[in-house]
């Protein structure tokens, strides 16, 4: 099984604006109500609001961002439709003045964020908007849902990529993904944080990912006999094909693909690779790569599929299962141990003054936040630092400028190259954090400024 | 806090098609790729499939069926676009007969279906579709794409209904839903399976769901004190107002409320509830319920979010908690405990062969099947019996027709009639399968028929 499309022609595809919009009603009802009270009492001075995690779930040390993208297509093409303000006036709700004033309403500000691919971790700003108050408070809804659900499927692919130990990771997972979105949005997120590729057509043709693709049981159920099924399929792709053999009895499908491999050799056609979907992974991989190399068939590859996670993964990997390449479903599109992270979009600062809430237990840190990365002599990160935007440098920052006044401040970066990104920031990360089982500790310090701003504003 | 829309005036509303559709490349490349090998060798005999649930998770009872309207949408208007023909044929992977003929490619067969709301369980088919091959094994990925979520959150949803005793029921869950279409079916399921509304706008637009709205922390901190902010928020929504009051301190927040309360009493403007949003949420609902009553608010409702699920809710309400309504947000559109059902969509029968898969652990029952439910003279749910449609009535069938050659059969139930329904299934469930706790059993019985069929299937 290998890529069914060629390498991406159009690579650069970010899947941009154009591509079916989400509606700009999918948003909680109060931000219209909010937005309203802002616009009706002239509140439009600059806000800073900073998109972070709260806190990690219990298996998770690092996460990947991911979702940038998706969030400046949405920024830049954010308007109401006259179709959506038509419905808005038909409930009553709110005032024609602010219909009107909805018809012009776009999204004029600044978005500073840490790059696509990039690890990071709780507490640490990954998003910051700037804009006067009605247009950064409008956009919360969205922008959370963008940023969520890719961060936590990179997030989770990262694990696959650390337990498979550079062998062929593709995304299966569109059908229970929760929804049409999700499915093609779970594909880029995946193959940005190191995934081969998926079987979602929509995510190849919108976004350039390598396609890759098997065959279901009901197409064996559908034909006479295994043997059959097999020679169809073949005789249809004689390049490329990945024969499913456990619909019946797996090693008899085994069986059936060296004699159908011994049928065609004069014809020239070959097999590339079989997939097993059930039952003991580890020793049907094995009974069946002896079957096959038994029967001339060595250079037939194994793909294995069926309930696959990071653990699972590592397990066939550790135990040198002879598979060439797995298929990761359900558990990653939606990150089945964790389906959610702890993520806010919070108010920092309005109109020069510094701000935070104080509720138990959901306290913030105010003020316009940078993230400083110290590494070691290799380049294996040795400790994070929140500071304030305004402090002196002292380490990279990870936070950059990629929107100023409602538009890209440059094209942004080709999906290839964000992959090549993440790929080296797995590569730098501490040896305890490439861990799958537990949590491990990554060093995030407040700086001292933070905290004397948060009591400065608590006693203002 | 009240429904902000009135009651819909397009309460039919089902979000039937046109309703930004996905595109048909939102699919796995194997539906491609069968479908063409299908397609050449004249493999055209009517094929039935049939969706259904191999296991219920570990705390789940019962399922409710939710999401038919979405997939008759899908298959009324599934066809491919020239746009999506043209990026096929630039892969270079199809044949260009086959992509000529994807240009008439048109769903005509026929769906029976356990209608939306119904209470069902695991090895029962809760769609079935009979269809040219083809056409019938396309659909698979998106069939289970919307079946899958829909009835997972409709499932979620309707525990939060049993433990909520009545009392107010929201969806928050947009901005950690898993992107835009999880977001507003997630609205959807919830409120067919009981809930009173959501907080999601394009949710009310599409479907006429009951639209709830309060505000953010953010609002309390742009404005120079809590008590400002509350005052301007009345101002605008005189008519119908939640204060958010625990951005600070919720004890101070509710006194704040008390004091605007007396301010506004001249004026005849009301307060309507008042929402809590962290720490120990029966406490401070107690807390908060004294020092309304005292201050003489006593007709201000209390809302609570945060974290909540259905363990959540009935904890507050056996322990008499004052609270009148639940925000339940993230837990609900993701189905935080079980974020997946293990959904499937078998081949049962290919021109008049009956079929099944054999695989390890994953074996199928096969042939063309029909549930039957049982009930006492009070109408509770005894048993389920799975026969095979061609077996003699003995029962309620569940399964209905839905759809013949392509076209609905009839227009749909609106979303409120089958909210009803579900509202009257989840009536008549037996009481240990309303416990929250643990998988209570409900007897599905395999007909000896259908254990035949099976039999006669793997020695044929």
């Amino acid at each position: 099984m290998r890529p069914e499309t060629d390498p991406p022609s159009r690579d650069d595809a970010t899947g941009g604006a154009g591509e079916s919009p989400a509606p700009t009603l999918l948003t909680d009802l109060y931000q219209l109500t909010m937005l309203q009270a802002y616009l009706e009492r002239g509140m439009e001075a600059p806000a800073v609001f900073e998109f972070f995690v709260r806190q990690l779930p219990e298996r998770r040390s690092f996460l990947i961002a991911a979702g940038l993208e998706q969030l400046l297509d949405y920024l830049e093409t954010l308007r109401f439709s006259p179709r959506e303000l038509g419905w808005m006036e038909s409930t009553a709700r709110f005032s024609p003045d602010f219909l009107r004033r909805l018809e012009r309403f776009r999204f004029t500000g600044d978005v500073d964020a840490i790059p696509e691919g990039t690890v990071c971790f709780a507490e640490q700003p990954i998003v910051r908007i700037t804009a006067p108050l009605p247009e950064a408070q409008f956009i919360e809804s969205r922008l959370i849902n963008l940023l969520h659900f890719e961060t936590l499927i990179a997030s989770k692919a990262a694990r696959c990529v650390l337990a498979a130990g550079g062998r062929t990771l593709v995304d299966f997972g569109l059908r229970r993904a929760h929804g049409a979105e999700a499915g093609a949005l779970a594909a880029r997120a995946a193959y940005l944080a190191g995934f081969h590729g998926t079987a979602t057509v929509e995510a190849g043709r919108r976004f350039g990912i390598p396609l890759f693709g098997t065959m279901a049981h009901s197409f064996v159920q559908a034909h006479r006999s295994e043997l059959d099924a097999f020679r169809h399929f073949v005789d249809c792709f004689p390049g490329d094909n990945t024969l499913l053999i456990d619909t019946y009895d797996t090693l008899q499908g085994a069986r059936t693909v060296v004699a159908l491999a011994q049928e065609l050799r004069p014809s020239g056609k070959r097999l590339r690779a079989v997939r097993i979907d059930s039952g003991d992974l580890a020793q049907a991989a094995r009974d069946v790569r002896a079957i096959l190399d038994q029967g001339g068939c060595g250079d037939v590859g194994i793909f294995v599929s069926g309930n696959l996670d990071e653990s699972a993964i590592a397990d066939l990997v550790v135990r040198r299962v002879p598979v060439d390449g797995f298929g990761v479903g359900t558990r990653l599109d939606v990150s089945a141990d964790a389906p959610t992270l702890d993520v806010v979009y919070k108010l920092q600062e309005y109109a020069g003054r510094a701000t935070r809430k104080r509720s138990a237990g959901k306290a913030t840190w105010p003020g316009r936040k940078q993230v400083e990365r110290h590494r070691d002599a290799q380049g294996v990160m040795t400790g994070d630092a929140v500071v304030l935007e305004e402090e002196p440098h002292c380490g990279e920052r990870l936070l950059r400028p990629v929107m100023r006044s409602g538009r890209r401040v440059a094209p942004s970066p080709t999906l290839t190259v964000a992959r090549e990104h993440a790929r080296r920031e797995l590569a730098s990360l501490p040896p305890p954090l490439r861990s799958l089982e537990s949590r491990a500790a990554f060093t995030v310090d407040i700086s001292s400024r933070i905290r004397e701003l948060a009591v400065a504003v608590d006693t203002a």
